[in-house]
C-alpha cells in the first residue's frame, strides 16, 4: 500500500500528506500554516521561502531522503542569480514534495509573525494589519465580454487570491487603466480591509510586481508633542521614529486654553485644526525623507489623542469639550481617508484609523493605553498612570477597570518651568543634591557623564547645557527635598537656613542655583519657587486623580505602578514617590512601560483584530469625571504637600529619610495675608 | 364575548383587530399599511393623515359608528389652526381606535405611492428613494454615560426607526453638535442608503422638525445637451426641468473627436471633465432657482451618459474608449459623493448614482432607456431608438435582450446641418412640401398655426424664423423626397429638372429654399446638398445598426418600433420610415416614448430596487459591437439611398408613393471622377 508522502511544517508543527508534485506553497495553504506569498505563487515575489530539513527526525517519525523536494529549477536558478538566495532556501512555490520532509517556515516568511516590542512589555504584536499588497494579473479586454477594467480586476483577485468586492475610489479608477496597460496586465494592489468593513478598499497601485514597500504611521498627537512612528506594514518594525512640538501651543499651552480661544475667537478651531494638520503633514515629510522613503508608500495611520486633539485633528470644535458635560461629538473609533484630514503628504488614499475616545476627558490615547498594558487581563489591580499635559489615569484587573483623566498641566514636560524645555541634547535629564554640601552633580542628554566625572566637559561641548527637562526637574525637586533645602509645604529655603550660596534670592522667595552658565554666555539654570508650585500643582492633580480611582474601586492600595508617558520611561521611581507623584506601592512593583500610548497605536496599526479588542474593551471601562467630583479637589488640596514620609514608604525609608526642616512661618504669596518676609539687600 | 375593534384600511385593503386606544399609525404599522410619518408618531409632521369612513360597509362587513374613532384632540386643534387640515382628515398618531372603523390612507399620506409618468407610457413609477427624512428626539448627554453626539443620535434612530447602523462624514460631524443643541435635542436628519449599503449614511441635519422638502436631480448627460429634472424626493414629482447645451462641444461635436482631443493635448481630458462639471453645477443652480429651492437641499443626483461622457464625468481618460476593445475603466454603476467629483453646488453630501454601462459603446444612457422601456419584459420582439448624437439601439423580447450604439453624429440633432439649430423657439420643427406647386408650409416651435394660416406672422412675431431643428429637417428631406425634388440616391434636382425656382444653385448642387427671411434681416433656410448627405449618414447608421440586431437576433423584422431620445418624441414616424431611418414595422407599431433615458435617471433617482434591477438586466445583455462588425459596414452602404418604396411599406404606400426620379448621370461631389454636371449662370 503505497500511501501520500508526509509534510510536516516547522516550527509550528501542522503536518499533511501530499500527493507527489504538490508544491510547498499550495500544501502550506491547504494546512493554513503561515506561508508568505504576494505573487500568488507564480515564483517573482520570493516571499515563500522556505528550509527544507533532511535527515533523521525522530519527534516527527520521519526520514527525509534528498530527494524528498523536487531539484531546483530554472526559476529558483533565475532568483538566485538576480537577488541571491540563502543557503539552504528554496522557494515554497517552486518546489514540489516528492516525499517525507520537514520544512521549516523562517521569520521572514511569516505573514502573522509576532514582533518583539522593544520596551521591557510581556506583549507582542502579531502581524494582522489592514493593508497588504496583492499582485495579480488581470484578463486582458474582450470586446465581446465588455466589463469594466476595474470589473476584471476584481475577478482576478477573486480567482487568485480569493478575495470578495472590491472598492475603488475615483483617484484609482483614474489611474487604473493606464497601470495596468504599463504593467502588461499585471498589477499590484494595495488593499485596505478594516475589521468593520465588508469589502476591500483599493488604496494604491503599481505596474508589474513593486518592489515597494508600504508604511504606515503611529501617531500619538499630544497636546504639547506630536511622535510619530514609521512602521513597515509587512513586519511591523519601527522603520524611523519622530517628533515635533504641537503648534497650536500658541494658542494655548494646555487643553482648556485652546477651548477658551475657540470660544473666544470666531474660526479659532479651524485655525488650530489646521495648524495641528500642517504640523502632521510637515512631520510625514521628514520622517519619509529620514527613511528613505516615499511619502506615498504610506498607506495607514493611527492617530491616538486626548478628545480635545481628537477633535481639532477631526475638525470638530472642542467647545462642548470646555463644559458639563463634557460631551464628545463621536466617541466611537473613526474610520476615514487622509484626504478628509487634508493630510496630503502621505498617500492620499491613506486610511486613517483614530481608537475610541473613553470619555469626554478621557481620550483616546488612554484607550491606547489600555490596549499597550492590558489591565483588564491584569491579576493583580495595577495602576496604570500615562503622564504628559493630560495625565491618563488607568486602575483595575480582571474585574474592573477605570479611568480618568486630570489637569496636570505641562510642568512634567518641562514647559511652564523657568529653565524647563524639551527632553533633548542639552538638556539636564538627572540630578543629585549632595545632603551634606549642598551642590548639585547632573547628567545631560547626549552624554553618559555625570558632571562631576572627567571628559564631562568635552562629552557636552556640542550641545551644551541648555535646561532641564520634565524628567530632571521632578529628581531636581525631590533631591532638594532630601538634602534639606525644600520643606514639607515645597517652601525653598533662604542661604542662610540651608547654608549654601546657592539659594539664590528672588523676589521674596529663593531659587536654587544648578548650573551657571552665564560665563560662557550660557544659561543660568536654577530651580525657582515657581517651578516648585507648577510641579506640586502637577504632582497634586495626578496623585489626586489616581486617589479618586482607587476611592471608586473601594481600595486603598494597589498592587503595582506602571508609569507610562512620553517621559514615563526616564522617571526615576525614587524621586517620583519622594514627591507623591503616585500612591505608595512596592518600590519594586513600579515599573516603566515607556511611550505606552504610542505603543497602543503601533499596535492598533498592525493588527485589525487589536481596533476590534479595543473597540469592545473601551465600551467596559468605567470612566470617573475628576472636574465635578468634590473628593478630587479634597484629594487635590491634601495632596499639596512633600510630607516626612517615613512609615509609608517602608522601601523608600532604606534609601532616604526625608529631613523634618520647615521655612516657612508666614506665607510666599506676594498677595498672601502673611507677614513678610525678610528680603535681602 | 368582547373582541377588539376591526381596523379596515382602504385602499389596501389590509385589516386587524386592535385594542381600544391602539393610535391609527400604529395599527397601521403593525399591518404594514404604507402610512407616511417623518416624526415618528409625535404629531408634528403631520404626515400620517387619514380619512376615517363611517356608515354601513356591507363590502368590509363592518359598520362603523361615528364614535369609532377618538375625539379630535388638542394635538390636532393646534395643527389645525397653524397649517388647516382638509375637511374629514384625522392625524393617523392622533386619532385612536375606538370601535371598528374603516380608514382611507389618501395619496399624499402613502410613502410608496406611484407617480403617473406624464409621457404615453405603461410604467409608473414606484417612490423608494434612496434618501429619506427622519425627525428623532436624542438623549442629552450625561457625563456618567460618556457617549458621543452622534452614538445617541445613532441610538434614536434605533429605538424610534428601528434604523440599524449609520455613518457620518466630517461635514456632518462638525456640525452636529451645534444642531442638536439649536434644535433642543431634537433632530430632522436625511438618510441615504443605496441598495449595496449595509449601513445609513447621514447626508444632512436639519434642527427640530425641518420644513425643507429634499430633492433628486435626474440628469441625462447627453454629448450635445445636457438635461435635468428636479424631483420632489418625497412623491416623485419633477418639480422643474432644464437644459444647457454640453460646454464640451467646443472640443470636438461628436464623441470620438472628443477622445481625439484627450489624445492629442495633454491634459485634454481634465478640460473636458472640468467643463461638463462646471456646466453641471451651473445647470443646478439655474434648476434650484427656477424651483425656489436652497441647492442643499438636492441631496442625491443621477446620471446616465454615454461611456464617453461616462468616463469624462469621473474624470478618467476617455481615450480607451477610442479604440479596440473599448475597454471602460469601469462597467458596473458608481456611488459617490458629490464632493468626489466637484459638483459643489448642490450639497455637497448629495450622493451621485451613475447608471452601469452595457459596454464601451453602449453606456448608461443605453441601460437608462432598458430601465425605462424593459425590452426584456416584452413579449413581442421591440426594436427601441434612442435618438441622439449617438443612437443606443435596443432589441428583444423577454428570451434575449441584444444592445448596440451606432455613431448617427449630430446632424439628427440639427447641428452640422448649414440651417440647422436646437430644438427651440423659432426652429422649424414640421414642414410639407406641396408635391405640385413644390411650395412649402411650416410649423415654428411656439405656434400651432402653419406658415400659410392667418395669424402666423403675428404668432411668431417675438422669435421670427431662425432655422431648422433635427425634427424639422428629417421632415425635409422626406418631403423633398416625396415631393420629386430628391431622387433615391439623395441628390437634389435642379430646377429645370424639378421646375421649381425653389431650387437654387450653390457650387455644383443645388439647395431647396424653405423661407427667405434675408428682406426682413432674417436668415435664409434652405435644405442644401450637404444636409442631404448629412442626414443620409446619421440615418445610414441607425438603420444599420438597428439591422445589425436583427441579424443576430436571427429576424428581418420586428413587431414593433419604440422611437425614444429627446427629440424621439417629435419626429414623425412617417417621414422615419420614407427616410428609412428604421426597419419596415407597421405604423401603428411605432410609437414615441420620449425622454426614455431621461426617464430611467429619473426611476432610478426615485427607486433603489430599479437600481438593483438595471444592474442585473445590464448584465444579461447581448452587446453587439458595431465598429468591428464588418456586416455593419455593408448594411450601412446599403441603407444610404431613399429608394422608391411600395412593397416593403404596405402601410406607408397608402399615404404616399415615392416618385422614382433621378437627377445624377454622374457624381455631385467636387472630387469625384464623373463627369461635371451643368452650371448655371
Amino acid at each position: 500500500m503505497t500511501t501520500d508522502p508526509l509534510v510536516v511544517f516547522t516550527p509550528s508543527g501542522k503536518r499533511g500528506h501530499f500527493p507527489v508534485g504538490t508544491p510547498v506553497l499550495t500544501a502550506a495553504r491547504q494546512l493554513g500554516v503561515d506561508l508568505d506569498s504576494v505573487c500568488g505563487g507564480r515564483g517573482i515575489c520570493s516571499k515563500c521561502q522556505i528550509t527544507p530539513s533532511y535527515g533523521e527526525f525522530p519527534k516527527h517519525g520521519v526520514t527525509v531522503r534528498d530527494t524528498a523536494l523536487s531539484e531546483w529549477n530554472a526559476v529558483e536558478e533565475r532568483y538566485d542569480q538576480k537577488r541571491g538566495l540563502k543557503e539552504g532556501r528554496r522557494l515554497g512555490c517552486q518546489a514540489t514534495v516528492q516525499g517525507d520532509i520537514v520544512i521549516d517556515v523562517p521569520p521572514e516568511s511569516q505573514v502573522h509573525r509576532q514582533v518583539v516590542r522593544k520596551a521591557a512589555s510581556a506583549r507582542d504584536i502579531t502581524m494582522a494589519p489592514a493593508t497588504k499588497l496583492y499582485y495579480v494579473e488581470v484578463t486582458e479586454p474582450d470586446m465581446h465580454v465588455p466589463t469594466g477594467d476595474l470589473e476584471r480586476l476584481e475577478r482576478a483577485l477573486k480567482d487568485q487570491w480569493d478575495i470578495d468586492g472590491i472598492t475603488a475610489d475615483l483617484t484609482i479608477l483614474t489611474r487604473l487603466q493606464t497601470v495596468l496597460r504599463k504593467g502588461d496586465w499585471k498589477i499590484t494592489v494595495a488593499l485596505h480591509r478594516g475589521h468593520r468593513d465588508t469589502a476591500h478598499r483599493v488604496t494604491e497601485i503599481w505596474p508589474g510586481l513593486t518592489d515597494d514597500r508600504i508604511y504606515g504611521l503611529a501617531i500619538d498627537l499630544g497636546s504639547t508633542t506630536i511622535a510619530a512612528h514609521l512602521c513597515d506594514l509587512r513586519n511591523g518594525t519601527v522603520v524611523t521614529s519622530s517628533g515635533v512640538m504641537n503648534p497650536q501651543i500658541r494658542f494655548g499651552e494646555d487643553l482648556m486654553s485652546r477651548v477658551s480661544y475657540s470660544m473666544m475667537n470666531p474660526g479659532g478651531d479651524k485655525e488650530m485644526t489646521g495648524a495641528v494638520r500642517n504640523a502632521i503633514n510637515g512631520l510625514t515629510e521628514v520622517i519619509a525623507t529620514e527613511a528613505g522613503i516615499r511619502p506615498f508608500q504610506i498607506l495607514e495611520t493611527v492617530f491616538v489623542c486626548n478628545p480635545v486633539m481628537h477633535h481639532l485633528l477631526l475638525g470638530i470644535d472642542p467647545v462642548e469639550l470646555g463644559q458639563a458635560p463634557f460631551a464628545l461629538a463621536t466617541s466611537e473609533a473613526v474610520a476615514l481617508s487622509a484626504r478628509d484630514l487634508d493630510l496630503n503628504v502621505m498617500n492620499e488614499n491613506a486610511q486613517i484609523y483614530v481608537l475610541p475616545c473613553i470619555a469626554g476627558h478621557v481620550g483616546a490615547d488612554a484607550a491606547a493605553v489600555a490596549l499597550s498594558e492590558e489591565p483588564g487581563k491584569s491579576d493583580d489591580l495595577v495602576l496604570i498612570v500615562d503622564v504628559g499635559t493630560n495625565a491618563e489615569i488607568l486602575l483595575g484587573n480582571t474585574s474592573r477597570v477605570l479611568a480618568c483623566s486630570s489637569p496636570t498641566g505641562p510642568a512634567f514636560e518641562g514647559a511652564q518651568i523657568s529653565s524647563g524645555q524639551r527632553a533633548a541634547p542639552g538638556a539636564i535629564e538627572r540630578i543629585e543634591i549632595d545632603p551634606v554640601t549642598k551642590t548639585p552633580r547632573f547628567r545631560v542628554i547626549g552624554s553618559e557623564l555625570w558632571s562631576d566625572e572627567d571628559g564631562f566637559d568635552a562629552a557636552i561641548a556640542t550641545t551644551g547645557i541648555t535646561g532641564i527637562c520634565g524628567s530632571g526637574i521632578i529628581e531636581a525637586v525631590a533631591e532638594l527635598r532630601i538634602a534639606g533645602l525644600l520643606d514639607p509645604s515645597g517652601l525653598l529655603g533662604s542661604p542662610e537656613a540651608t547654608g549654601t550660596p546657592r539659594m539664590l534670592p528672588e523676589g521674596r522667595t529663593y531659587s536654587y542655583l544648578i548650573h551657571d552658565g552665564s560665563a560662557e554666555g550660557g544659561p543660568r539654570i536654577t530651580v525657582t519657587q515657581g517651578d516648585i508650585r507648577a510641579i506640586q500643582l502637577a504632582k497634586s492633580a495626578l496623585y489626586a486623580g489616581a486617589r479618586l480611582l482607587m476611592d471608586e474601586m473601594g481600595v486603598d492600595k494597589v498592587d503595582r505602578v506602571v508609569l507610562a508617558g512620553a517621559f514615563g520611561a526616564h522617571i526615576s521611581t525614587k524621586h517620583a514617590m519622594v514627591l507623591g507623584m503616585i500612591p505608595d506601592a512596592p518600590l519594586d512593583k513600579v515599573t516603566s512601560a515607556g511611550n505606552a500610548a504610542g505603543t497602543g497605536a503601533r499596535i492598533a496599526l498592525c493588527n485589525t483584530d487589536a481596533r476590534a479588542e479595543i473597540e469592545t474593551v473601551v465600551g467596559q471601562i468605567t470612566k470617573v469625571e475628576t472636574a465635578i467630583e468634590p473628593k478630587f479637589q479634597e484629594h487635590f488640596v491634601n495632596a499639596n504637600a512633600i510630607p516626612h514620609k517615613t512609615d509609608p514608604f517602608p522601601e523608600l525609608s532604606t534609601v532616604v529619610t526625608l529631613p523634618d526642616v520647615s521655612f516657612n512661618t508666614g506665607g510666599e504669596s506676594e498677595g498672601g495675608g502673611g507677614r513678610r518676609r525678610r528680603r535681602r539687600a
